[in-house]
């Protein structure tokens, strides 16, 4: 396509790019008031809210050789609303910030709205967006901000697990690892050749955003979003539960693959595990330690956005 | 200082560096769960919340050469605190997201956080900070998102101001567009030398954020945070409730200086103004339309971010 047909944020303007992009936003069903005013109003209907907050930025978050558009928008949904699943809340709405170069063709931002849309769609019927901001930068970044109804429930934090439970997981582990590790080889094309699968988890999660609410009822003592690697994640489980947990043998992948964004949980020893979890080892009594096969897993293991090869970039 | 004295971000890594910041930020009364879990959880007592996002992108928003760290944590709470205000609402929190280069000394982070803290304290004692992220870019850019508390009330919108109806400011207008324009021309030391008082104003904006409750609970039909400048602002509230508004004479920072973070609000034509409004004019039947003595304002005549001189940098 000529250039000329894709005019850019700076040609546009900023009053005309929101004109572009508020028709492909999702609706959220919790808005009392939508975007438009200085803020949105939202309801909470069991006088409690849910939030977390997460940016994506170009460079260690994510690069346009991998990602299209509409795959930033569903990530950039996706990531945030397995935070507030993993609380055992219904995801209700978010709030997008959005920071780009003023050569962006508005296209881009009309798709990243797709993205958003069609993530929402699919994990989370009912969540929308409720408002936004509009900047510019050299460097393109994403902040979003998501809501969730804990719908009476309490939430579910990591410090609930006790000795004996069960350690549980869903959804996949190592995937998204791998199909970051095959963009890094092969670029987008090829990588998608050789494991069309994994890459689109990296690009794309499905995280099991009703099962966080599924886990809740079914009285889960403790919760997390897998977003750094199981091991580094499940240390801070451990360590905020004052445990140590012994899981059962897995591969490197499976062990210190961020970016699933699948659920862990721990359930009492007799509790029936909800459709989709599966059990990946015990608690045990201790000071936060991981133990995988038996073997205690130290350093980060992990993901640390200053000091992995993502914070080396800048 | 030697810069071996300033360890930076990439060496102290990121659990240590939110070990750091986490005591600097203010605490939010309203936080059922704080940061540490995937989500944060606050009361939202009347069964509804206000929620507003911005973005401040190093460049474009802010800059080293005229801002400190501290400056800019006060003026990112600021801000957004100003948006819930413009609701009628009470400040509760805030997200922070921030992506910075990982070069960036741990310190200039611990002075945000201070800023954060001071602009809560003074501006909306018992907001505080719930949760958070923290990324890399080689443009240093904050996320926030601030929450509200309607008490009850119904929110107040742009759209309500009626033929009739006063119009009225709290808070400055023109004086933050002063102080950066003699940042531009003379630089920060400079600056300050010749008016202290409206560089202080741009750097570290005083939003009239009681005053927000104030008007609605004295009846304001309509009511927006100054942030573009006076003439966009209005049009934009003249548009939402398809009016016109017949303003007073003002010069041109009244006019166009953007930043203030002022509120105008409209009042039915008998009720008296809250303490800290005054009045600059009248709401007329029309179609949107904003005259100043007189005199129609056409084009922007305010900040668009993609069109402004900031836009052109990126």
């Amino acid at each position: 396509m000529a250039e000329a047909e894709r005019p850019t944020l700076a040609e546009v303007g900023e009053i005309a790019v929101l004109a572009r992009i508020f028709p492909r936003l999702p609706e959220a069903d919790a808005a009392l008031l939508g975007p438009g005013d200085d803020a949105a109003v939202l309801a909470a209907p069991d006088g409690r809210y849910v939030v977390t907050t997460d940016m994506l930025v170009h460079g260690p978050d994510f690069r346009w050789e991998f990602s299209t558009p509409e795959d930033l928008g569903w990530k950039a949904a996706a990531t945030n609303l397995s935070d507030v699943a993993a609380m055992g809340a219904r995801p209700t709405a978010l709030v997008v910030g959005l920071a780009a170069p003023s050569s962006t063709p508005v296209d881009v931002l009309e798709s990243f709205a797709d993205g958003l849309r069609l993530a929402c769609a699919e994990l989370a019927p009912g969540c929308g967006v409720v408002g936004g901001d509009l900047s510019t930068s050299d460097v393109f970044t994403v902040a979003v901000t998501a809501f969730g109804d804990l719908e009476g429930r309490p939430p579910v934090r990591r410090s609930g697990a006790r000795s004996g439970d069960v350690v549980a997981v869903a959804g996949e582990l190592g995937v998204a690892a791998r199909g970051l590790r095959l963009l890094f080889e092969h670029g987008r094309v090829e990588a998608l050749r050789i494991d069309d699968h994994a890459v689109r988890r990296q690009l794309r999660p499905v995280p099991p955003i009703a099962l966080g609410t599924a886990a809740a009822e079914a009285g889960a003592s403790a919760m997390m979003d897998l977003s750094d690697g199981l091991v580094l994640d499940a240390r801070r489980l451990a360590q905020a539960s004052v445990v140590d947990l012994e899981l059962d043998p897995l591969d490197d992948d499976q062990a210190r693959g961020g970016e699933d964004h699948s659920l862990l949980a721990t359930f009492s020893a007799g509790a029936e595990l909800p459709d989709g979890f599966r059990s990946i080892g015990v608690v045990a009594p201790g000071t936060g330690r991981v133990r995988i096969g038996g073997r205690e897993f130290v350093g980060l293991g992990g993901w640390d956005p200053y000091e992995q090869w993502d914070g080396r970039l800048s």
